[in-house]
């Protein structure tokens, strides 16, 4: 199995209202299945909305609600840049998990969580490196 | 917010117990710090594994245990590919929620749990390219 992520399908409830969450970050839909499933290009993975009770049964696990162990994070190139987007989500009406702030790991970090209960960091890591197409990459 | 995605996290019970299912994988830490996070570089992203518990303090969320609406997928170039990745995660331990089959969506598909409950869709979308980085791009 190579080393790389795909796709990140995140359950969603309302599928209207997730998609214009997303769109109010910035983003646009790549593709739209039966008004059922969006797509996001997202750097040289994609990142799915779908319905969460169907996500749950396609991917054979019971859903509890709630977290489940995975979070997101989008870094960015400066503590600015983190500021930035965390204002954009409180805009967008995300929750503000964690409002921005520097970080005992040397970085600066803030979380906003989606309509959906998704939580992402947004963070700017000092230690890795963002090049000109997004990609990360470890020191 | 541009859209990407730099890094997942994936909450773990037993730090040692995930690292050695990802390397039987196939897959290296490229960054392993003080015995409680490991990275590994994921294409363009990067993969986390970091105590469950810690992660949910972090990321503002309560966690009420089992899966939380997130799944991730890995796209192969063939179905015949996916049966390799499908065959390695059941030797690694995995189990296989679903075994590999034509799915609805005209590719082929079948879906992994790792150790901590985290689901893995290992699939071939004809519809999607992937290029020799192994980043995937929408039709």
């Amino acid at each position: 199995m190579e080393q790389r992520i795909s796709l990140v399908t995140l359950g969603v409830v309302n599928l209207g209202r997730a998609t214009e969450f997303y769109r109010a970050l910035g983003w646009s839909p790549g593709v739209v299945i039966d008004d059922e499933v969006v797509f996001f290009q997202a750097g040289g993975a994609i990142v799915g909305l779908w319905d969460r009770g169907k996500l749950a049964a396609d991917s054979a696990v019971t859903d509890r609600g709630g977290w489940g162990g995975i979070t997101l994070a989008h870094n960015v190139g400066s503590p600015a840049e983190v500021d930035d987007v965390i204002a954009q989500a409180r805009a967008a009406g995300a929750r503000i998990g964690r409002e921005p702030a520097a970080t005992d790991w040397g970085g600066y970090s803030g979380v906003f969580i989606d309509p959906d209960g998704h939580p992402w960091e947004v963070a700017h890591n000092p230690g890795w490196s963002l090049d000109e197409t997004g990609a990360v990459r470890l020191a």
